[in-house]
C-alpha cells in the first residue's frame, strides 16, 4: 500500500510502498479515512536532532487518524468491522507500575505510533485493541481525525480546577488554541492568550480569549487578573522566554501545567517564582486513557467551533508536502489529509 | 526588657533593651520559655544578601518558641493567661485570596515574626490571637518550642500521598530528619536519605532512613527502588546539584515537593526531566493553618523521637552566639534556648 | 428601627421595632439595600417543627443581603464606610477544628444570621468583619442579595467534577435552578432535570436544561445518559422519593451530592446503590469560605442570566408577607425586598 | 481434577470433579497451591438469599488464592510458567467507562472468580493475564493467598486521608483486623476499635487498636476523640445498629467509607447525620486495579504482622469443612487451605 514514509534518514519524507499490516491476536486493522499532520511530524520530515535521535527508518509516519474498522485478532472483543474509530498513538507495555495504574501515558516503555511503530499515514494502521476509540456519530470526520491534539488540549487544561478561574495560555499553536476554546466553554473567567504572531492572536480571539498578548509582561498580566497574577498558567509553547516570564505572572498558589516542549535547559528561579509561591507545576504528556478521551468526545458533542476553525487546509495525501509548507511559513494551523483515494 | 536582636545593618546579633510589646485589641501577649534557633536566624546573623534585603533593623530576632499566655487584648476569645502555646510565625494579612481561600501561608503580604515584626527572641513577644497555637499537655517544652520548624517538614511530607511510597530526601538538615522521621513512621515504603555530611548520613539512620547515600546517583536510586526511581522525592536542601541530580532519580508521575531555598537560578532540562515523565513538583512554604499544625500535634505526641535526637543543644539565652556557631561549624542540629531568666 | 420579626412563639412574621446593633470590635455594621427571602424564613414563618425547636424569639428573621457599610470595630481593617457589601451568614467560632482548617461553614458552635442571631430583615444588620464580602461593581445589587442561595448552589456543583459529565438535578426551587444555570455554562455535558411542577420544569429549561422530567425514573434517565446512568446526581429538594429513585440512576462510581433538608429518615438500600456501585455521598452545607464566593462573583459577573430569570417579586419590605404567599402557593421563585425606606 | 462446587442449588459444597480450565489467548492457568476461605464461599455454602440468587450451579467456588504458572495462552506477555502469583478476582469488560478510567473494580459487567465465574477453589484456576499479580519474594505463600481481603481492607483505609487522623472501625471480622493493623503502622493517630465479641476485641488490640468497644456508643467515642467525634469511620461489619450508631460518633466533616455489606434497607437521619455535618461517604467495593495491590505489596513487605496473627487455620482442603463450620461457630478468622496434594 501507498504510505507517507522516511525511508531513510535524512530531511524529508515520501511516498513508498509498505505490506499492509496484519493484525495480531489482540490488533485491530483500521481502513485509515482522514489524517491530521503532527508539529511531530514536521519534526520527522525536517529531521532535528529529536528525530534524528529517535526515529528508525523505515517509518511510516502520522499518529492522528480516523477510518472504519476493517479487521480484527482474534482476542479482539469490543470492535468489529465498520466501526469507526479513532486511537491512541501511545501504546503502553501494560505491565508496569505506570500502566497498571492508570498512567499509561507515562510508561517508560511506550511505543508511540508513527514514531516508534508503523504510523497511519497509509491506508491502513494496526493498534492494539486497548488503544482503539470508538467514535460518537455526533462528531464528523475531520474532527475524529484530531482527537489527539484536541486530546492533549485536554489534557492540559483538565490537569487542575478551571471553574472561576483566571487562565495565561502561552502559545497560540493548534493545541494552545484547543486549550482556549475548551477554556471558554468550560467554565474559565478569564483566558488570557499570549502569541508573538498577530495571525495566531486573531485565531486566539475566535476561540474566545478574553484578552491577548504579544508576551507575557508581568503588569500587564497581573493588571488584568483580580488576584495579582493567573490562577492558572498553560504553557503551550516550549519557549524559554515564555516559561521564565510566564512565572512571574501568575499568584501565590497558582496551578501551572507544561505541555510546550522545550529544545533546551531553561534556568529559573526556584526560590522566588515557586517555592516561596507554594506553586504547583504539573508535567504533561499525551492524553489520560481514557478519561481525557471521554472529556474530549463531550466537549466536541456539544460545542460545535472547538476545532472547525483551525483545519485550514484538507488535502489529498499525495499532497502533504503542501500542508507541511504552510505549517513551516505559519500559513496553516490544522492539516488534515483525505486517503480514500490511496492505493492498496 | 532583653532581647537578641540585630540593632543595626551588619554582621551579628546582640543582646540588647526593648519595651514589652503591648497587644493590640486581637493580640496575645506571651510570656516565652523556650525558643529554638531556626537557619532563617544564622541568616540575619551573618547578615547575607537575603537579610541585607529583608531586615529593617532595630530588630528582635526568633520564630521557634513556647510559652504561657500572659495577657489578651480585648477582642481576644479563645486563650486566657496561663495557657501553653506555640504560634504561626507566618502571620497573613486576612483579607487577600490566599488568606481567604485557606492558604494564608503563601499571603503575599504576610509578615513574618522575626523577620519583619518582632521576634520571640526575648521574654515576651505578641500575636495576633489568629495565629496562637495552644500546646497539646504531652508535649513537652522542648518539642513545643519547634513546632514550627516540624511543621516545614510536615508540610512538605503531607503534601502529596506517601503511604506505601519510596521516597527520596535530600538534604539533612533538621528539617529533612524531621521528615524522614515522619516518612519512617508514617506509613512510607521505604525511605532514602541524600547528605554529604557522614554525621548527618547517621543521624539520618537514627530518624529511620532505610538507605543513606552521599549524593543522589541516579544508578542507585533507582536500584534501590521497585518502579525505576523514587515515587516522591522531598528536596529540603537548596542545593543545585541536588535538584538537578534529583529530578534523575524518581519515575515517571513522581511527585516533588521543594521545601529547600536554592541562592541561585538553576536551570533543568524540563522536557525530558517534567514535562515527558509527567512529574508534579509543589513548592512548599510554612506550614497550612492549621491543618498542618493538628498533624504535628498528632505525631509528636503518638511518636516520642521525631524531635528528641535532634535536639543536640541546650542554652541559656545568653550563650546563643555559642549554639550559632555550633550551627555554622556544623556539630549543632536544634538547638533550644532558655528564656527562664531573661530580665524584665 | 423597624425589622421582620418573630416577637413570640407561633405562625408568623411581623414588622417591629428593635434597637439599631452597635459593633463589636471586630464588627461590621451594615445599612441594608436589598434582601432575599429564603426557605429558611418561610420555616420560621410557618412556624413548623424545625423552627419551634430551633428559633428563640425575639428575632429578626433574614439572611440574604446586600447593603453599604454604615460602620466598624475599633480592630476592622478590611473594609470602611461606603463599602458595598454582602455576607456569609455562618458565623464560626473561630476557634474549633473545623474553623482552623478552612472548614468554618460546618463549625459546629455555627450562629446562623436570622437564625440565631439577630438577621438582616432590617435597616441594619451586624456581622463579624471575617464574614463581610465586597461585592465587585459588575454584579448588580439585586444579584449580590442572592449570593447566600447562589452560594449555595456553587458548592453543590462544585462539590464534584462536573466538566464533559451527565448530571442529574433533582428538585427545581431556586438553588437548584441556580445550579441548573451553572451547570450550563459551567462545562457540564447534559443536565436532567426533576421537579415535579411543570411551572419549574419550565423554570429549568430557561436556565439551561437539557432535559426535564416529572421524576427520576431510572429507565428514562438511563436511556438519556451514555455510561448507564447519570455521572453526578445533585439532591436539592430533600425529598424522600427524589433520593430514593435518584440513587438507581447514577452510574457505578458516581459523585452525589446532598443539599435539599429531609424532614425524616429515608431508607436506602446500601448494598446494591452505595457499596457495590462504588458512589461518593457528599453532604453539602452552606459555602465554603470563601472559595465558593469567589467562585460566584466569577461567574455572576461573566454571566449576566444565572439569577436575573429567577427573581418573580421585588416588593418594599412592609409586604413581605406577599412575598412569603407568594412562595407558599408556588408563584414565586426569589423574592428580593427593599429596605430603602425604612424608619430608623 | 478435584474441585470444592457447589454441584446443584442448595446448602453446602463438595469435592467434585471437573475439566482442568484450557487457557483463551489472553489467559493464564496456575497451578494453585493455597487458597483462603472468604465469608463469600460461607454464603455460598449457607445458600443464603443472596447466594440462591446469583450462583448457577456447577460452580467451582474460591477466590483467594497464590500458585504457580503453569501455562499462557498465546498474546500473553507478561508472565511465563514459572511465575509464582495471586489474582485479582474481579474480571472487569475491559471496554465500558468504570474499566477505561481506572474503575474495573465497579465494571457493571464484572465476574467474579469462584462467583460469577469458576474459582479456585481446585488444583488449578485459569485468569485473565490482565489480572495476574506476581507475587514479590518476601511475601510467604500464606499471606500472598490473602492479597484479596487484604485488598479490600487496604482499599477501604486508603479511600480517605489517614495520617494524624483519629479512626472508628466498626466490626473485626478478618478485614477489620486488617484495616487496624493498616491503620495501625500507616500514620493514623487513634485507632477505636467495635465489635461484640470479646475474642475479636482481643484480636483488635493484637493488631494495635488503641481502643476497643463493644458497641459505637456516641458518648464513649466522643470522650476518645479530640474533635468532638471520629475523623473517620470505617464500616466493615455490614450490620444496620453499626452505621446507624456510627454516623453519630464522627465529626462534622469526617470521611466515612463502607465496606461492610448489609443484607437491609438501612434508614439514617440524612438532614442531621450528613447533610449538616459535611460528611463524605464512600462506597467501597473490591480493589482498585492495580494501586490497591501495590500499597499491599508494600506494606506486607515491610510489616510482618498485618496479616499473620489473624490465620487461625492451615488445613488441607479435603478438610475445607471443617474450616466453614470453625468460621461459623467464631473459632476461625482466617481459614487457609493446601491443594498441593489434590489429585488431578
Amino acid at each position: 500500500m501507498q504510505a507517507i514514509m522516511k525511508k531513510r534518514p535524512g530531511v524529508g519524507l515520501e511516498i513508498g510502498d509498505v505490506p499492509v499490516p496484519t493484525p495480531g491476536p489482540r490488533d485491530v486493522l483500521v481502513r485509515v479515512a482522514k489524517t491530521g499532520i503532527c508539529g511531530t511530524d514536521r519534526h520527522i520530515y525536517e529531521w532535528d536532532s529529536w528525530a534524528a535521535g529517535r526515529i528508525k527508518p523505515p517509518l511510516v509516519a502520522g499518529h492522528e487518524f480516523v477510518g472504519l474498522v476493517e479487521d480484527t485478532g482474534v482476542a479482539v472483543r469490543s470492535v468489529r468491522p465498520g466501526d469507526r474509530v479513532s486511537g491512541e498513538g501511545h501504546i503502553g507495555c501494560g505491565h508496569c507500575y505506570a500502566c497498571r495504574t492508570g498512567q499509561a501515558h507515562i510508561c517508560d516503555k511506550v511505543d508511540i505510533l508513527g514514531v516508534d511503530v508503523q504510523g497511519c499515514f497509509a491506508p491502513y494502521v494496526c493498534l492494539p485493541e486497548s488503544n482503539i476509540w470508538k467514535v460518537d456519530p455526533a462528531i464528523c470526520d475531520d474532527q475524529a481525525a484530531l482527537f489527539d491534539p484536541f486530546g492533549n488540549a485536554m489534557h492540559t487544561v483538565m490537569a487542575q480546577p478551571i471553574s472561576g478561574k483566571q487562565v495565561l495560555v502561552l502559545g497560540c499553536g493548534p493545541i494552545g488554541l484547543m486549550a482556549i476554546g475548551i477554556l471558554h466553554v468550560g467554565g474559565a473567567d478569564l483566558v488570557i492568550a499570549v502569541d508573538p504572531s498577530p495571525h495566531r492572536r486573531e485565531l486566539a480571539k475566535t476561540m474566545g480569549a478574553d484578552e491577548v498578548l504579544e508576551r507575557a509582561d508581568e503588569k500587564t498580566v497581573k493588571s488584568l487578573t483580580d488576584r495579582d497574577g493567573a490562577d492558572v498558567m498553560l504553557e503551550m509553547s516550549g519557549s524559554k522566554q515564555a516559561l521564565q516570564e510566564g512565572f512571574r505572572c501568575v499568584r501565590s498558589g497558582a496551578d501551572v501545567s507544561l505541555l510546550g516542549i522545550p529544545h533546551e535547559e531553561i534556568a529559573i528561579e526556584w526560590a522566588e517564582m515557586v517555592i516561596f509561591k507554594g506553586l504547583t507545576i504539573r508535567g504533561i504528556n499525551g492524553r489520560r486513557m481514557f478519561d481525557t478521551w471521554y472529556q474530549c468526545e463531550s466537549f466536541l458533542r456539544r460545542h460545535r467551533n472547538l476545532i472547525e476553525p483551525l483545519i485550514t487546509h484538507r488535502l489529498p495525501f499525495e499532497r502533504f508536502e503542501e500542508g507541511i509548507k504552510a505549517m513551516q511559513n505559519g500559513t496553516a494551523c490544522k492539516v488534515v489529509l483525505d486517503w480514500t483515494d490511496a492505493r492498496v
